[in-house]
């Protein structure tokens, strides 16, 4: 078996990738959310998204909300942004961090931003070269790295060829994400192995939703083939509000608990990433999938 | 990475595990269900126990179901015992496949059947022969294999001798049980590797129960290190029925979904699982956490 790394870093989206196709909640409930998953001990957090209010209204209070986040020193939150202009509401409301999605199949993102992946691409020099102005770092995240739900399989070399665009311009992380959640273990070490030599470096990360139950083993797979950071919702927020039990990002609880029996370390507390999933289940007002929600740990020993 | 099998031989348990703790259904709903898995091309079924009635209600129709399985052709149906009498009982029904189940650990042997770990594993050998005399095949079933829960988790050595004891009794199959849902990655790719040198050439098969979504993980695991034969069950029936969404068996379609995506051989047609899965739905009568059967396949590509 491959060896495992000592650590993983686990970035905790539930108030961007989670909350973005629930119905609008408050600011207050919001902020219940980001003390919850605070008191977990995670370093890394997505706050929010500077995209259009219209499309995506749960996130509409992204600058309300970044102008809170300085109540939670020593944690780096980051924010997505899809156009320069949304790099530019980021910097003015105080992040430091941002993400820059570029999606590798055409379908999904011109449904999405309404521009070609090619196009898409193409800003991630101005991206970059504008965030760094202002001492802002950036992740450039492929998203559709695995398939399209237009398109369908992605081809490999899209994935490779956005992430040496990203090191070409300076990035500093990347990462791939399994948007619509069908990659599966094989899929995952193949990708990882084609883009590693390509990140010049630079960390890593993968992105996965748990909608057809893979979730959780290609992000194993994906830590087996060399990925240190991974995404991941409290209570696996981020499925479809109106299917009850569809599954969202995978769920923070049940990524440490997996890792943490496999000896890989994290900085999430177990317990206290339980008790967060049950702050965002009460906040959405709807069940949420994750496992260890209901089972529990299991006794130690 | 991990050379992967050609081809994963599946077992649906979703007779016997997967009903064994919901309410009892009547028998023809139970042929409804076999019916809908008979269609989706499995070889091999678990069809129910010849255990206590009074401790199972649910499969205290063991005899009668055993009667009707001459129509379904094609399939190996196995039935689950823990006693001499239950070979007996198992050899009468006319059942031509049965399992021995072994706790490696004493407080989940003491609580299932009265016995130490030691003192079932000593039965074996009768079993085996009871079951020859009758040209019925054995397969032993190490459950608790990684954790008890009540004596924590189990030393590895435990399974290792039971495996032992299976091979020099003449047992026909080996199969390694993650009994209470615990199991992760790296502890099933551990075990494996521990098992196998001492399985003296037989088939090795897991059984991998959701709790705590890593079932998935697991069973991925598991067929990396060499496990050819893998227990499901439709739907992932087989959680407890009364916390909606508790994972009970691995589900057949999420299985054959991961497995069909990493090139991996199956003879369990994807569509007629999910199809499958609906009609135990039906047939137990509140959702299953099948994440197949909300999503349904990625397209096709």
């Amino acid at each position: 078996m491959s060896e495992l790394p000592a650590h993983v870093d686990i970035r905790d989206v539930s108030l961007r990738d989670g909350l973005q196709i629930e119905a609008p909640i408050p600011l207050a409930a919001k902020l219940d959310i980001l003390a919850a998953v605070a008191a977990t001990g995670v370093r890394e957090m997505e706050a929010t998204a500077f995209v259009s209010p219209s499309k995506v209204p749960a996130l509409a209070d992204a600058a309300e909300l970044a102008a809170e986040l300085h109540q939670f020193p020593g944690i780096d939150f980051s924010a997505l942004v899809a156009s320069p202009n949304g790099v530019r509401r980021a910097v003015a409301a105080g992040l430091r961090s941002i993400e820059y999605v570029v999606s590798a199949a055409d379908g999904h993102s011109r449904a999405n931003v309404g521009r070609s992946a090619a196009e898409s691409a193409a800003l991630i020099p101005e991206i970059v070269a504008l965030a760094h102005d202002s001492d802002v770092a950036v992740e450039v995240i492929v998203a559709t790295a695995w398939d399209c739900p237009f398109d369908g399989p992605t081809p490999p070399q899209r994935v490779v060829d956005i992430v040496a665009a990203a090191v070409d311009a300076g990035a500093d992380r990347l990462a791939i994400a399994d948007t619509i959640g069908t990659a599966t273990p094989r899929r995952v070490s193949d990708l990882v192995a084609l883009v590693r030599p390509r990140a010049g470096g630079l960390p890593l990360g993968a992105h996965f939703h748990n909608t057809r139950g893979a979730g959780l083993a290609s992000a194993y797979a994906a830590v087996q083939a060399g990925v240190t950071r991974l995404d991941a919702s409290i209570g696996g927020l981020g499925g479809c509000p109106f299917a009850p039990g569809a599954s969202g990002n995978i769920a923070t609880e049940d990524l440490v608990y997996l890792l943490r029996d496999c000896g890989v370390g994290v900085d999430v507390d177990l317990d206290a990433a339980i008790a967060a999933a049950r702050v965002a289940q009460d906040a959405v007002g709807h069940g949420l999938p994750s496992a260890l929600l209901r089972a529990g740990d299991r006794m130690p020993g």
